[in-house]
């Protein structure tokens, strides 16, 4: 990728603005923009540009949109060509070949060489829209009503996933209870002596627990937004077979990890476990268009014809996107490749640790899909302002903000990696001084 | 625009694929491509093409998605533009300047020349999270649960949407009771001498009619889904008055008939009222790329920084396209032009309504968001299947698709209106034909 | 029943307490002392004293409770037999000679001679257990969740029953939202001109209406809490169509209105309708003992054993006592006496609301379930007030008080009934004179 | 007590009946009657006599209605005395002076000598209305909709109470989601290693668990119908603790455990814990009378005056007895007494599970609310047949009647007490004896 950055100028009209607007007529409920204060107006592989050219290093990934970086220069190629030729960007679920593409491309490169069989339902084109729809065919094959999550999960925030989704400040916005679902400890919640799965049979087991049967268990295998916790494969592999051996659809929402985040196509390859339906969006399109998937096992494929729809989930343009960003996972070299990235990663993250071990600094998480956590739960939130000070996006994930949400890319090249690596453990160091020098004071 | 047909093969790799895959890979769920089961490739305008590049007069407009029929050659530039420059394609909330330019364009042409005034929400890219955001703000605002929605309104298919929407197949997809939504008759619903806000006052005044105040009302002016009913202004008047006086929020769900398909650029307008709330999508990006808004009062604007999000919300390529198409409105001839349409069109339909007066047909509807009533419910498919093989492309309406939808593009021309009503005439007279025949063997 | 009062002293104890204890230590919840605020030692008939030997009429009949007055001498016998002889008095669900009896002399005397056959279910000896057993049945034998309820409803006061009922600020005591009811309009909800069965129907019918198919529709034929409204009998056979047409189980709440207080004993028969599912307390053991009762149509009894109990389900002092007081409708002789005595009180009533048309004085309920309405919705109040000073205890019923709730026992003598009226008389023209006299100043 | 049978003749009429009329007219779903299918007709003390005179030792005691055993002969005379003097029987929440009696009784025997200060709401007299009173409280006083009960808990069958029950099919006869439960683990749930009263907090501490915080904590000392757990006094002072750390309302359902059935007046003495409110019900009124109480500390009473309300709420007859029944609890000797015989049962029983260690034989519960689980979870059921033949009642308790529950009466004298529990003994002996028979086959 080109190092320079392009001008500004030349995206959307003339002017450069500034934010007022934004602070005049944007809603309160935005966020990142109060942490991360630039005006971006462009974005290639790792980099981002602000107004004032200014460049950033993105270890933010657009929350997992951008696995393949800003603008991948092969799918801007597709993208270029489909629109120019006047392809079909919207067609409800009509067939189109942008969509036919798509479905071959996804069995031949993803589901054939891991042998998996799921049946492809779309969705409108965003997570929550894919989970919604999972939970309504879990509930249609089951008969049952309930469903179980876990502690620091997060599935969306429509009324259906919400109830799934463990933080307590987007629940208590939904301003109705939230029901129908039996929240159960993740693993490690407890510590390592303590087995969760263990104890959600136990509950599954007693007609008399007062936890009714449920139809379906929904989890991340890394949660993205709770902290960065990843399950164990043991756990898995335990989970998925009290899942089986009762009856209930197992849901991976693989939204976040999947797509290559934890190191393969799906979260779920390393523990060799099989969900009865997985649902992914995010970095599907690789190009950052909104498109969102669910994927069912054949013979739970019960939802007739116009049960569940959406408007915009015949996106092709995003088909078209993610056709070609398939064709990255079918070079041999790509998954290597990514292994190796990830352990690059992993090896850095771990010298931090514990350069910072008198912080409590532990790495969490799974393959590209990684957190810091500090025993003073504030400091993640000052380490990503001195990130951001120094050119680095970088979030922090978990209910109160406690860890570190390290996500670059995950085609990044080694010197990218290490750059942003660098600012990052700048960061850190910095914050940490602060903090000395303020309790010292 | 052209009335050439781009070449299929440009499109999405060198095959042109057979629908097969779409049997064996997607989801029972889908609906549409089993009434129009063609392969599209190609689209300009009103027209779609297929692989065997036969040629479609498109009287769906993607659901409400293609108000500025596909590939709009102004929007098209701009989004190449934008793309070939690397713009910032997602950003989740973060400043971007194609989102500034979005601001303020919808300032200038959508809000300050009506008078408006609201805090932009961007929600997850689709009407139902729209819609989920908009019940969000309204139970915070008023601290109570229930929401008021109306017989035939259809607001979306996650689990808080899908509580206000009323075909009963589809909320039977949910599994789960849809809780806090007491169901009202809309306007018109027992005949003309019933005037069903009167209905609705006396629920809500009475401390003894066992319904609870409800946090909002929402409602679509004219009901895209239901069958094509259109409330009258001084219903929408009144109701709006009630819902003022008794401090209940008015959320006006435009998705379907806002962005000019009703023939202004919002809905309510004809009727002078100011709805608390407002839920756009579908034709707002103008190009078929997913966006979505909600409007809020700014006193109303009570959730705080990120209690409710989505990944795609900050789909910036979608910006960029809805910024150009604001420049169409601006445009001082636009709005006459479109009444012009909407004028024609209703003309046309009264004819064909007294030429099928004995089927019972009716004109149903407000704008370019027409429908077409027959007293045999089953006749609106078959006209619907005749008109597929003539090349026109209209769907149904309503529970039981025993209405007609006629929703071309807004900005067709009166040549290209009238061929597709004439292939309309063509199919409704074939159909009625049909029906004749079967009865009378 | 003799005229001399029990001596106080001799109940309970040597003193005669005041009523500080009360304001001492009883919840905030209470609400009938504030209103007659005596301390009532011992009851006969249609009389009560309170601990200064005062003498007060009783229109109150324990809401609904002493249909056959206090301490009836012929059930007290009975009662008074049962004890000293050791009857068993609680017993879970076994079997007890006293359970034989009643369930004996219901077949015989009330279930037989009106050609009904039902499962007799005891439930927990309260009104509202009863309407949940119900609910139990009627979600079992349909699988569906909603249940139909009508405006100015009343069926008690657990999360179920609840649910059902339309008072507000009972409503809102649960501190949870109420779910799984479709409000509908009673009969003359809406004026004489509207037909709220046709509305219903309408409703159900239609599936784009919203409502879904409800396991239920629950009512009571004359509303003893919600205003005094009773049910045409026309109305009542269309209700019961419909729900017949529909499958849907048609539960008749007659805890207030049964057990002859409607002038059958039950309020069902005049409109020749045989409910699924009937409701039954208050007045059922004739003696102010709890005790409930569930009755099924056999062919809808399919809870199986214990899925529905209630420790107290088996009070057979209270079977004793109402096997005695169903041998009061044995005598030949009662039902037209009931009859007579409910003309009697009709009668006088609509003399009243005669004399009283400029308040708008309007008879309202059935048989001995009796209201007056006035256009000053606080005069009820007034009325109830005066009324009690005169030793005449009145109370009101409605959401907002607003109807006078006239219930004497309907065992009462004319004199004794001509005796309480000419106190309710004299207590509405005190009341009315104090408004004009109010309004003048 | 006398030892001869009353003339089971002189009860309730003078045939005695058979039990074909409660085949043919109750309902399916009875319980105990099947377990034991006599028909009882008088009862006195610790006995119960059926109609062909056969004696039964009663280990039922009305599942904890009948502490004081059947027709104690002071409350009996009390009984007697009240309904001969034409006491008021029912009063809705009139002042009576047995209301007025019995709540100085309460402060004077039960509250002052405890060192307790509660406002005392009288509900519907079952137990089941006692806990949805104290849900409406502790909803009202917090502002929050959940509620947390455990494993194992029965707390009622009207809705609200329900969804806080934990036996599964009990549940499943709802037809409805039970929902604002939060279900968490009981003293012991797990083994004896783990704390889960840390769990619960952990839990609630954590804003990303997903567990909102609840408006009260439900539960039983000693659930008597979850298979008689105890929990344990440091379990609950931790519980205590942590409920009001995070001002959550402590609610324990005294209603089966509490007026002496676990060894002190409140289940909850021995622990030292002060509920917030605490619900009564079942022996109240010592003589079998449906009676029940919600105790609500004084600064939580909040709800107004007629919020919550049930017909039966003033049933003084129950009132007068319930008088009576404390007076013998102001008796000094009284509580020793109790004391000594809860000793001497837990003696026996745990020589009887000494005598079946082969079968795993252990001793749950505490003071006189025991239970004996046995490995084989059907054994329970078997012995429970057997002390029929026999003529003992003694019942099962779980949600696989996996436990045998052993409830004298908590005045029963050694010899009676001795008699019963050889007769227990001799049952067991057979059971295991012909599981060893069918197993040798």
């Amino acid at each position: 990728m080109s190092a320079s950055a392009p001008h500004a100028a030349e995206v959307q009209g003339t002017e450069v603005q500034g934010t007022e607007v934004f602070d005049a007529m944007e809603s309160a409920i935005r966020t990142y923009c109060r942490r991360f204060p630039a005006l971006f107006t462009t974005a290639r592989g790792h980099r981002l540009w602000d107004a004032d050219g200014r460049e950033y290093t993105d270890f933010l990934s657009g929350a997992g949109v951008l696995n393949y970086g800003h603008n991948h220069p092969r799918i801007k190629r597709a993208v270029l060509d489909y629109i120019e030729n006047d392809g079909v960007v919207h067609s409800l679920d009509l067939h189109t070949s942008a969509k036919a593409t798509f479905l071959e491309r996804f069995r031949d490169v993803v589901l054939a060489p891991r042998g998996l069989d799921y049946r492809v339902q779309f969705t409108g084109p965003t997570g929550t829209n894919a989970v919604e729809a999972a939970l309504k065919v879990a509930r249609r094959v089951t008969g049952r009503t309930g469903v179980v999550a876990f502690t620091g999960g997060f599935h969306g925030l429509s009324l259906g996933a919400l109830a799934l989704s463990a933080t307590s400040f987007k629940r208590a916005a939904s301003g109705v209870p939230l029901d129908h679902v039996t929240r159960m400890p993740y693993d490690g919640y407890f510590g390592e002596g303590v087995d969760t799965v263990a104890y959600l049979r136990a509950m599954l087991e007693d007609p008399g627990s007062g936890v009714d049967q449920p139809a379906a268990i929904v989890l991340e295998t890394v949660q993205g937004e709770g902290g960065l916790n990843a399950a164990g494969t043991d756990w898995l592999r335990r989970l998925a077979r009290l899942a089986a051996e009762r009856d209930i659809v197992l849901v991976v929402d693989d939204i976040q990890a999947g797509c290559g985040r934890a190191g393969r196509f799906f979260s779920f390859e390393e523990a060799g476990i099989t969900p009865d339906i997985v649902c992914l969006s995010k970095s599907l399109s690789g190009y950052g268009l909104p498109m969102a998937l669910t994927l069912v096992r054949p013979d739970l494929d019960r939802l007739g014809p116009g049960e569940h729809s959406g408007t915009f989930r015949g996106h092709s343009l995003a088909f078209s996107a993610a056709a070609t960003a398939l064709e990255l996972w079918a070079d041999p070299e790509f998954e290597p490749r990514l292994s190796r990235t990830a352990s690059r990663l992993e090896g850095r993250l771990t010298a931090l640790a514990e350069r910072y071990q008198a912080q409590g600094c532990e790495v969490r998480g799974r393959g590209m899909l990684r957190g810091l956590a500090f025993t003073d739960r504030g400091l993640a939130s000052r380490v990503s302002s001195h990130a951001f000070a120094r050119g680095l996006l970088v979030e922090t994930s978990g209910a109160l903000s406690q860890v570190l949400k390290v996500m670059p890319p995950i085609v990044i090249d080694d010197d990218a990696l290490d750059g942003g690596l660098d600012l990052l453990d700048a960061a850190i160091g910095q914050a940490v001084q602060q903090t000395v020098q303020e309790e010292t004071k």
